[in-house]
C-alpha cells in the first residue's frame, strides 16, 4: 500500500466513497437490466413488464457491489464483473419475487414499490421469478461474459449450488420450517448461512474464479463472505425489530409476528448487535493480506452494520 | 443398415421396442433422482420429500427418451446422456409443479398423484420447483456429465435459453394471456413452440452438442424437433378434449373451460388429428439421412400421436 494511500479506517469512515461506488453499481445494474429485458412485441409483454418492475430501480445492489469489489482484488475486466453481478442480481430478484408471494411471506411492498403479485398477479409473479432464474444462467453461459469456458462453467456450477437446495432454496425451506419448529442458535445460523450466506459467498467466489484463483487460495475470501453474510442477516433481523417500513422499503415486525426464532429473539437486541460488530471486525481481519485494492470490501463490511435499510 | 436390420416401418409398428426403451429410461431416471435427491437429515427434509414426490415415479419420460435417442445418433456415452436427460427432466418437473399451482392451472392431480401443493403446501411447491430448476444447471455444469467444458457450457446456454423468457417461461406467459385474448392459429403455434417446443428442441440439440455436431449441421434434428413438438402439443389438446382423467393422470377439459384457443378449438378435432399425423410423417422424413441408429427417434415420433396419456 503506498504511504499516502487511505488506511482501512479512513475508508470505513468515508461512507461517501462507498456511497458513490454503490450508486455507480446501481446505475450500471439498471442499465444492464434495461437492455437485457427489452419488452418484446408479443403476448409476453406482461411477463417482461413484471421482470422489469422487480429488477429495475431499487434495492441496495449489495451483491453486485460485492462481485465488483471481489473482482477489483484480481483486476478482473469491469464488463465481465458487471455481467456476473447482473446474473447474481437476477437470482436475488427472483428469490424476492417468490418470497413475497401470498403462500410465502405474503408481502405487499418491496423496495418501496408494490410487490410483483400486487402490481401484476400471482401467476405472472411465479413466471417472472422463474424467467429471471433462467436468465441468470443464460448470462453466465454467454461467451461475452468470459472468454474462458472453464471460468464460465465454474461460475454456473457455483451459482447453481449456491441457489439450489444445498443453498438459498434449502435455506428458505428451513425458514418455512422455522414457523412451526423452535430452532436453536446453531440451527438459525445454519439456516441463514444457506438462505443468504450461500449467495453472498458466491459473490466473492465469483471474483476469485474470474481472477483465476484456485479453490485452495480462496479461504480468506470465503471466511470474509461467511462473516459478512451472517452480520448482514443479524442486521436484517435487527431492522425487522427496530426499523420502519418507510426507510427499509418493506414490511417490518414480521419475524416476531410469525413466532420465528431469529438472532434477535435468541440473543436479544444488544448481544445481536455486538455479535454483528464482532463479525464485521473479523471479516475485515481476513483481508489483512490485501492492500488498498481491498478497501471497497472493507467499506462494504462496515456498511453492512451501519445501514438502515 | 444391415440387410437383416429392422426397417423403419418395423420399428414404428413395434411399440414393444419403444415400450421397453421407455421403461428402461424411466427406470434409469428414477434411479438418478433417487440418488440425486437423497433426503438430508435436517429441516430441509420436507423440501426434498416434495422434490422426490414430483420427480420420482410417473410421467412418460418422453424428454429423457428423446435425449437418449438423439445421443444414439452420435454414439454419445450413455452415462453422459442420462445425466443430461435427468437435467432436462428436472426442468420439466419444476415447470409442472409451478404450472399446477392454484394461481396458475390450479390442478389437484398430476401423473395420477396429488400435485405437490396438495400433497405438501403451496410454499413448499414453489420452493421445490425453484430447487429443481437450480439442480438442472448443477447437473449440466458438473464435470462428471461431460469432460469437455465447451460441451457443458453450450448445454447450459441452450437449456437456459429454452427454459427462460424466450422459451418455456415465455410460452407460459403467452398461455396466461390466452385466457383473456383470442389467439389465432399462428399465435397459438408460436405459443406452443415456446411453451413445449423449446424444451423438446433442447433434447435433440443436446444430443448434437454432445456428439460434437456444429450448429450448422443440426438443421434436420431441429426440424424433427419442431414437428414432433407441435404434433405432441396437438395431441395434448386432443387428449384434453377426448381423453379421460384416469388414463391421462391429470384433469381434462380444462382448455375449453378456460375458453382458451387451442389447435383443437381452432381446427376442430378431425383436422387437428390430420395435422398431427402430417407433422409426424414430416418429422420422420427429416431423418431420411440416418440409418437404423435413428429408429428410436422414428418410433418416438409415431408414439407421440398414438399415445393416450
Amino acid at each position: 500500500m503506498p504511504a499516502d494511500g487511505p488506511s482501512d479506517g479512513d475508508v470505513i469512515d468515508t461512507p461517501a466513497g462507498l456511497g458513490s461506488a454503490l450508486e455507480r453499481v446501481a446505475a450500471e445494474i439498471d442499465r444492464h437490466f434495461d437492455l437485457l429485458l427489452e419488452v418484446p412485441d408479443d403476448a409476453r409483454g406482461r411477463l417482461y413488464a413484471a421482470m422489469r418492475h422487480a429488477a429495475i430501480g431499487g434495492g441496495k445492489r449489495l451483491r453486485p457491489l460485492l462481485v465488483c469489489a471481489a473482482c477489483d482484488l484480481f483486476h478482473v475486466d469491469r464488463m465481465a464483473a458487471m455481467r456476473v453481478a447482473t446474473a447474481i442480481e437476477c437470482i436475488h430478484v427472483y428469490s424476492l419475487i417468490h418470497d413475497d408471494l401470498p403462500c410465502m411471506d405474503d408481502d405487499d411492498v418491496r423496495r418501496g414499490k408494490p410487490t410483483v403479485h400486487k402490481a401484476f398477479d400471482e401467476a405472472t409473479a411465479v413466471l417472472a421469478g422463474d424467467a429471471l432464474h433462467a436468465v441468470a444462467f443464460e448470462i453466465l453461459a454467454d461467451d461475452s461474459t468470459h472468454a474462458d469456458p472453464f471460468v464460465r462453467i465454474e461460475l454456473v456450477a457455483e451459482l447453481a449450488r449456491a441457489s439450489g437446495p444445498a443453498g438459498m432454496a434449502g435455506g428458505q425451506a428451513m425458514d418455512l420450517a422455522a414457523e412451526t419448529e423452535s430452532f436453536d442458535l446453531p440451527t438459525v445460523t445454519r439456516l441463514q448461512q444457506l438462505k443468504t450466506g450461500a449467495l453472498i459467498g458466491f459473490c466473492l467466489e465469483a471474483g476469485a474464479i474470474m481472477g483465476h484463483v484456485p479453490p485452495e487460495g480462496r479461504g480468506r475470501l470465503r471466511a470474509y463472505a461467511r462473516d459478512v453474510g451472517l452480520a448482514f442477516q443479524i442486521v436484517d433481523d435487527l431492522l425487522d425489530v427496530e426499523g420502519d417500513a418507510e426507510t427499509t422499503g418493506k414490511a417490518v415486525g414480521k419475524d416476531a409476528a410469525a413466532g420465528k426464532a431469529t438472532f434477535v429473539s435468541l440473543l436479544g437486541q444488544e448481544r445481536a448487535r455486538q455479535q454483528a460488530e464482532m463479525l464485521v471486525e473479523q471479516a475485515i481481519s481476513h483481508l489483512a493480506g490485501f492492500g488498498q485494492e481491498a478497501d471497497l470490501l472493507r467499506a462494504v463490511a462496515a456498511y453492512v452494520i451501519e445501514r438502515d435499510r
